[in-house]
């Protein structure tokens, strides 16, 4: 049995892990960088990376030409030394990554969702997948780290548990992360969908470390990083913005209340809207896939691209709501930076974008402290899983 | 000139510190229960209580006769060692409070608004009021310990300005605190209203130390405490819920956009709204006052509670529209706990609170998780101002 180290965030502070960071992010760093970019001394420093290069995890080596002054050993990641899972997954999709110890992504598969599955056949599932992507990519499983869970809510993410009857009763308080950590031996760390998407996002450096997300799959989920930290309030699961009412007296939502951003603005709102009419639905093949809308939304969002003025209109007008909420969130969080991500936005994002950012620009309460600027994420088929993998290399250590 | 120290949180981690909040919260206690409550050695706790009495802060008098063992002694706070003088204004009313080094109310007073009088006028004014406060109370200037100033936003809160060109250009970036603790020799800390009240809530020990308050006076603000400190995002502007949209379409707000919950239900909404209604103005005697409908939502709230069904009505509306909003609160910052509070629910209170959490319970997003509860603050009227004093009390150290 292998031994790991699961940290939470007040252990972070420990220089060898904070240099780890630092250099997934960064890269080859020489020890002073890291000592700038962690705020320790330099014997401190010297002292974490011995520890690192004994462990196997990092090592020394190159020399950077200096204008002046001594040429100086460079220190980077040892990649293959460990590895780690991300999963995405929902009803209508799971999405799996596999990253090395820096960071990089080595191999990514699309599967089915859960559908209506009770959880344990669910798990026995994914960890069959799991299986054959490291088969795949010829990494033995004992290199993993940990797999990162990256789903819906509400959850308790302490217990590795989802507190929520879908897709079936079975599921609210299954033991998830600790069965499919035993199939395993590894350790499985739970998340929020838009949260990981979000540590995801930190993790590349684009967008500080203080920002909002709005991560949208079938439905729509938000996150937000204060000074690189998840805000997590009472239970984790925090920045729901599905339930934001936009259109009050609206269309009946599963939370009881009407017109809520999701009964609206999601791709399975856009999705149901679009199969009211009859002409749109024949001229672009809609409601062919059972998959929640996701299919549907995407024919729409390709439409959209490519002139098609209708489908242009049923997306601009979940944008404009979407836009909306944003102002909202941004208001409440007092932020100035929006990621928009998620598999919807692969074709959509840039209207979407464009969309969300001149309702912010033109309504958000602290506009005239900075302006705020909403981006499109990095990769936003991927961001989840990513952020799911992520997290394992920021708080799984492998112990000696 | 005496000298202060003005603590940010991370320092206030000191025992004696945190030794001098919970003689605060909870009156005496023996060092056996300061240890218990802050979780530090007896020996520390010893060490602190010393330094405490040395600086005349804190006294050590009264014997606990306990069932068995020795008796203790207990430590007490010195009440009359140091005052905190906490205001709180807006344009329409300045409320002002005395409080002494344990906590405890000594004096208040209600005087007029900063209307549209410029900055330095409206700092010249209050620094007499507080003057005369002081005088009342007998209380010698040298014995206080600070000011606490909690208003509107948006805020530049480190350096203790306004940056809002409300009420004129002039108060846009004109420097606040530090003109005021020039002309009465102590510092003056700036805080939001809301964010003031909350740490006057959480002060009375009665909410815990995670929750979200709603503070209403002509406006509507908001405040997060999480784990016993407000969130305060970018720019500690945060929670704020008066533009969240109610009503897509509806009235004009000054944000640019339109139907926000405080152009649809703050007080100064309710009496807008209640001036088209002439029946309802001729019954009630409304309209008379200049205050931006502070008096006149008084009026409605003393005439709904007296069985008005019109007025009742109002405010229901208000009220619904406000438990919509606080969905929204505490789906997003996933709370489970909210507290009303200020001055306009010094009558309607009741009625609000009963709505609201109605509302509330029908609709958040993990009530499954935890039934959200709605209380109303424990002084609401005064809510911000003691939480202002309280601000200083509880970062303000003198030193010897």
């Amino acid at each position: 049995m292998r031994q790991f180290a699961v940290l939470s965030g007040a252990t972070e502070s420990a220089a060898a892990v904070r240099a780890l960071n630092v250099l997934r992010a960064e890269g080859r760093l020489s020890r002073v960088e890291i000592a700038e970019r962690i705020g320790v001394s330099q014997p401190a420093v010297t002292h974490a990376v011995r520890t690192l290069v004994e462990r196997g995890l990092a090592r020394e080596e190159g020399r950077q030409l200096l204008d002046r002054g001594a040429p100086r050993r460079l220190v980077e990641l040892v990649a293959d030394s460990w590895y780690a899972v991300g999963v995405q997954f929902d009803l209508t999709a799971t999405t799996i990554v596999l990253e090395d110890y820096a960071g990089n992504l080595v191999s990514s598969a699309h599967r089915s969702g859960v559908g209506e599955t009770d959880p344990h056949t669910a798990a026995v599932g994914l960890a069959a997948k799991i299986r054959d992507l490291l088969d795949d990519a010829s990494v033995p499983g004992e290199r993993v780290l940990g797999i990162g869970l990256a789903t819906y809510g509400p959850q308790d993410r302490e217990r590795g548990m989802l507190v929520t009857p879908v897709p079936t009763p079975q599921w609210r308080g299954y033991p998830l992360t600790s069965t499919l950590g035993d199939m395993l031996d590894v350790p499985v760390l739970l998340e929020h969908d838009a949260t990981a998407a979000a540590i995801g996002e930190m993790a590349t450096g684009q967008v500080g470390t203080t920002f909002g997300v709005i991560y949208m799959a079938t439905g729509i989920g938000g996150a937000v990083i204060v000074d690189g930290s998840p805000y997590r309030g009472r239970s984790s699961n925090a920045a729901e913005v599905d339930h934001i009412t936009v259109v009050p007296g609206g269309r009946d939502c599963l939370c009881g209340g009407r017109g809520c951003l999701g009964a609206e603005a999601s791709p399975l709102a856009v999705s149901v809207r679009s199969a009211e009419r009859p002409l749109l639905v024949a001229r672009l093949g809609l409601g062919q896939s059972l998959d929640a809308g996701v299919t549907d939304f995407e024919i729409l969002a390709r439409a959209s691209r490519d002139g098609d003025l209708e489908a242009a209109e049923m997306l601009d007008h979940s944008a404009g709501l979407l836009g909306s909420a944003s102002v909202t969130m941004l208001n409440l969080f007092d932020l100035d930076t929006l990621v928009l991500t998620g598999p919807a936005f692969r074709t959509a994002g840039p209207l979407y974008r464009e969309r969300v950012e001149r309702v912010v620009q033109t309504r958000a309460a602290n506009r005239d402290l900075s302006m705020p600027r909403v981006l499109l994420g990095i990769d936003p088929v991927l961001a989840s899983a990513r952020g799911a993998a992520s997290n394992v290399l920021r708080r799984v250590l492998p112990l000696p």
